[in-house]
């Protein structure tokens, strides 16, 4: 029994610290009370008061279905949801106008027929992948409320009556949901992706530097403080944040103009300077492991070489880093940076620089170790990403 | 207009592409018209028919939100539907009895009050992770039949009729929705993790083996074949299918036993084989980067050193694809294999074979490549992963 007390507080613990470490998160709760607040008192104080069972209904599904934690995500259901709920309506009620024409039997027929069709083809049209990162929730709704209106049996005036009702109340909620969510403390997905980006670019410039600094530490493993382990650790969050990136840049695409963002920021560049941060951290992951199986095998790379290639590996790994640094900093202002040239100009010299050391002749005889030669490795692909990143860095600020 | 005509056809052609490449997507599509169909005719042809409009509703809605492409998925949401209408419904249903018991005015008070907290705090518990992996969407339908619950202002006897009535269609749109989905050609989550990882493992093989056969082979660049190719390109789904098999491994968690597996199939022991065939890609894409580098940058390695190590690395890469294409056979057909300690007895001699060709002085000169050493590392990783996957393996099968 105690164990499960104190696993059970350990859990609260937790998820007490994942609202203290973002402080956004309650401010969200807080914002889903107040808008199924408003929409409370909203419908209880409306002259024609006739009890919120029916239409009220709608109103609070909307609001605990739309709101999200970004602005971007409120905005994209909730357009999704008025036009799927208007255009489903619309055919629905011209099938049902149709079907009253003819006959009771062949009514029925027609509208199940019609039912099954559209339902089946939408329900296809959901795993088109460009469909279904921007429609998919509207295509659901789309479905949803064909069916309902198709299948409800009433005649084609009453239904007009409700449908004209229901879009009302959709209406209605969403825009106390978009109200909340816009002037109640927003939180942006475009700025999201924005922070992210350069809180993963300094993250994978802090790992270059340390990773190589680690290598090339005298004595023990394992000396380093606290603080350049974490550092060393930090490309694995680039690793991991593609999922993340994607449907940030995908809802940051809904978003009105907000601070320096405009409408059509180029979200997708984000993408591809992610991308391009992901295969420095595939290098970087592939040179931590070499550096730990040989320190495992106890395969150790001689010591005057380590020596003889500490100064300049470390320079490169120092420049790299910088130049990621600078990078990171001209994304943040969104201005182009004077000192980036001079900065890759440096790092060049020092790339040029352990090529120069490894084809010295001083290198004989160490044949058999592998970490070393995985420097130059990082560097061609520092160049590379860097190159890339560049290039996208001025298509973003021109 | 005409290049709005064709780029429109070709979408047309991918969507359509996109069922043919995989059938089980039309049959999805079908089955979802199935059970709309089924719940129609269910509601048309009961003996107390009175309307579709008003209860009916809510098995439609059910179905539409629930059904989904796996078992697992469905089985998933009806569950959460289900268990957060009840509980929802039953608190709700309590606070309007305590409320009811005082003055009107504090009966409001203590109703508002009651849903903004638990609104704010079902908000957050969803951000728990562990909690949003298995109950989001039970959350979600818990802060909605509360809400509609509790400000319906209904009194407390015929609540609980409404409760019964909605908690009885909300079980037979779900209890259609799992015949359809299990009867009908199913597709289990587990399965298709266990497929992905199967084909994804042998992916990985034919990537290792044609990566080292193309740098070693003679002659020009782009001299391969076309299959040769695709299939040192295959890595690559490796890299990017980690999102989808946390979500295949979460859905097959809710299903029950099925084909060759059981209810207790330990699932998340294919996050770990997903996660080191992941790191094993990792290498490939940074031998694949230094290959190209080397091309680009005319920074040959000599000739006769390539001859030289050629025959040694290339049945290192053999070797390495064997052990993995045994041990994708093996979980294929979920027994040890008796092989597979032979093939990685040879393959450890094939590392060492590489090794003692490394450390013999025929080397000397020829420090300025970058590529060979590369080798190396993926060998070492290769056995990094071959080791921590047959331990797993082992675990499996026990």
């Amino acid at each position: 029994l105690s164990l499960n007390m104190r696993s059970s507080s350990r859990f609260m613990k937790n998820a007490w610290k994942l609202g203290v470490d973002d402080p956004r998160k309650f401010i969200h709760c807080i914002k889903v009370g107040l808008a199924l607040t408003l929409v409370s008192i909203f419908y209880y104080t409306r002259p024609l008061y006739q009890g919120v069972g029916g239409t009220a209904m709608w109103a609070i599904m909307t609001i605990v279905v739309i709101f999200e934690f970004t602005v971007g995500g409120t905005i994209y259901k909730g357009l999704n949801r008025v036009m799927a709920t208007f255009i489903a309506g619309m055919i629905a009620v011209g099938i049902h106008w149709l079907a009253s024409k003819s006959s009771e039997t062949s009514e029925h027929i027609i509208i199940g027929v019609s039912a099954f069709l559209l339902s089946s083809v939408a329900t296809f049209v959901r795993f088109i992948p460009i469909v279904k990162a921007r429609f998919d929730y509207g295509i659901l709704i789309f479905i949803l409320t064909f069916n309902l209106v198709a299948v409800s049996g009433y005649r084609v005036d009453r239904l007009l009556e409700l449908a004209q009702q229901r879009l009302t109340t959709v209406f209605i909620g969403i825009s106390i949901c978009l109200l909340v969510c816009i002037l109640v403390r927003p939180v942006w997905a475009g700025e999201e992706l924005h922070l992210l980006t350069i809180k993963n670019m300094r993250k994978l410039a802090d790992s270059i530097e340390e990773s190589v600094a680690e290598y090339f530490r005298d004595g023990e493993k394992g000396d380093g403080n606290e603080t350049s382990m974490q550092n060393s650790r930090g490309y694995k969050c680039v690793l991991n944040s593609k999922a993340t990136e994607e449907s940030l840049a995908n809802l940051a695409r809904w978003e009105p103009m907000h601070g320096r963002f405009s409408y059509l920021h180029p979200w997708s560049q984000y993408l591809r300077v992610g991308t391009a941060m992901r295969y420095c951290a595939y290098c970087i992951e592939t040179l931590n492991v070499c550096i730990n199986s040989e320190n495992e095998n106890q395969q150790k790379a001689p010591e005057h070489l380590k020596k003889h290639l500490s100064n300049a590996c470390l320079r490169l790994g120092l420049e790299s880093s910088n130049v990621l640094k600078e990078l990171a900093s001209s994304i943040e202002s969104m201005k182009r940076s004077s000192s980036i040239e001079v900065l890759i100009g440096q790092m060049n010299d020092a790339v040029e620089e352990v090529q120069n050391i490894l084809s010295t002749p001083s290198l004989e005889g160490a044949e058999s170790k592998e970490a070393i030669p995985t420097i130059p490795l990082m560097e061609a692909m520092t160049v590379i990403t860097v190159a890339s990143l560049l290039n996208e860095i001025t298509l973003r600020i021109d």
